[in-house]
């Protein structure tokens, strides 16, 4: 029978790993590592150095496959999404096979941040129906939080986690007074009437290259969209999050 | 100059613990233990062992300090709180200048799960006015979907965290499909109308003595009634935390 571990990385540094990822990785015979092409490079470079520092056990193998990419023919994004999960579903039981053609062993995948936040790997990993666990990691949401030294929410009082794209849809959600907004490649919080409104924003956070930026939006937030611009530049790519409180004025 | 660390050390499983955690515990010269009394105990015991088995610098010292509870005589909840964190500043700041008489050092404390979600030590730190790093830790709401190897949300969509007092006094959250209950003592998912809802609830996530039940909330709401009492009764505590979502009938 073939055993399914997804690991948690964390954001970046390799110091938020885990024991116990660290443990399952050197359980695994197989870490699976997706080559997604140039623009990633950094993230499976990663991956790469995380498994030469801290896998010890001899038999674990590292194995790279391609992985595919998003069709950007298919009109629907649903569709899309979902057909693209299921190729990759398919590289996955090819490597698989491939590696461990007994239908015995242990297959880990290394997931950025922990596999349950905005991310596919559970999804995929579903249509596989192999026995799965999940070993948690630190989140960008954590990560963001530790670098501004801040609380998430005010004392018991709740907080949403939302994408670019529900933000810009949908406006400032309902009943919370903090939002984390997550997977926005817009710089969603433009649009948002900055009065009252405090920001919290991290690029690239718990890696070397991490930068941050907090005040009021009003001020903030053009600042945010110059350095923003210019790492993306600079770096070929970014990653950012922040979190959005009503702070009055 | 005296800095502090606030180590986020997961949910209860020593393996929670990052690299990063326990880079800053060895750079410590003092980590303080809070004690706060019999009816916690296996937390300090659990913060006991972290120490023990993760220090191995000869030079960092373990101090145990007594912990001030709230006083339930103070009338106003918000002041209550006050009162109290400014009590535990006080403890803190005596501690501290008792183990560092030259006002030179690092100070360390370990806080469970994340420092920024739904934890008062931040808000005590800033009372000191020291130098303050955090380092991240698995949450709880971590623990929980690992435990369930679920997503938090669907695809794209927004979550709310939010607490038990919360959910029964505004009933679900405008927006959001999904929702994470913690600090609920009283089972807030009794309240609402069952239909249409699923729950994923766990006790002691990431701990020997984890609990988990998954389902349709009007079959499974009094399961977990059920074995959250007998739990506590056996254990003499509680923790636990909960994912409800819409997942229609
Ligand atoms: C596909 S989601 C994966 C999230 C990941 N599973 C986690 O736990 O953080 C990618 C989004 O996470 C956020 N993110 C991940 N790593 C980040 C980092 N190091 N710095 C800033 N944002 C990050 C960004 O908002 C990015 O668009
Ligand atoms: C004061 S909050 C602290 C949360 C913590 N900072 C974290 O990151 O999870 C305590 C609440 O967290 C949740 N919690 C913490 N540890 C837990 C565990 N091991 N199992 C279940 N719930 C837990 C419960 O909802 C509990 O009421």
């Amino acid at each position: 029978m073939i055993a399914l571990s997804l690991i948690g990385i964390g954001t970046g540094n390799p110091e938020h790993l885990t024991l116990q990822a660290i443990r399952a990785l050197n359980a695994a015979d197989v870490v699976l590592i997706p080559c997604k092409g140039e623009s990633k490079a950094d993230l499976a470079e990663l991956r790469r150095t995380i498994c030469a520092e801290f896998i010890t056990n001899p038999a674990t193998r590292m194995v790279e496959f391609n992985q595919p990419v998003r069709d950007p023919a298919t009109p629907d994004y649903r569709r899309r999404v979902d057909d693209w999960h299921d190729a990759i579903a398919k590289a996955w039981r090819a490597a698989i096979t491939k590696e461990l053609p007994g239908g015995d062993g242990r297959v880990a995948l290394l997931v950025w941040g922990d596999p349950s936040l905005y991310d596919s790997t559970l999804r995929i990993a579903a249509r596989l129906g192999l026995r799965t666990e999940v070993i948690p990691g630190i989140t960008s949401i954590q990560a963001l939080a530790a670098a501004h030294v801040i609380p998430l929410s005010e004392i018991g009082t709740p907080f949403t986690v939302t994408t670019g794209r529900r933000l810009r849809d949908g406006g400032w959600p309902e009943g919370v007074d903090t939002i984390l907004v997550m997977l926005d490649g817009d710089c969603a919080f433009q649009d948002l009437a900055p009065e009252g409104l405090s920001i919290w924003w991290g690029a690239y956070v718990g890696m070397a290259e991490e930068l941050t930026e907090a005040g009021l939006l009003a001020e903030t937030g053009p600042r945010i969209l110059a350095r923003r611009a210019e790492a993306r530049a600079q770096h070929g790519w970014i990653m950012d999050i922040y979190l959005l409180r009503r702070t009055g004025s």
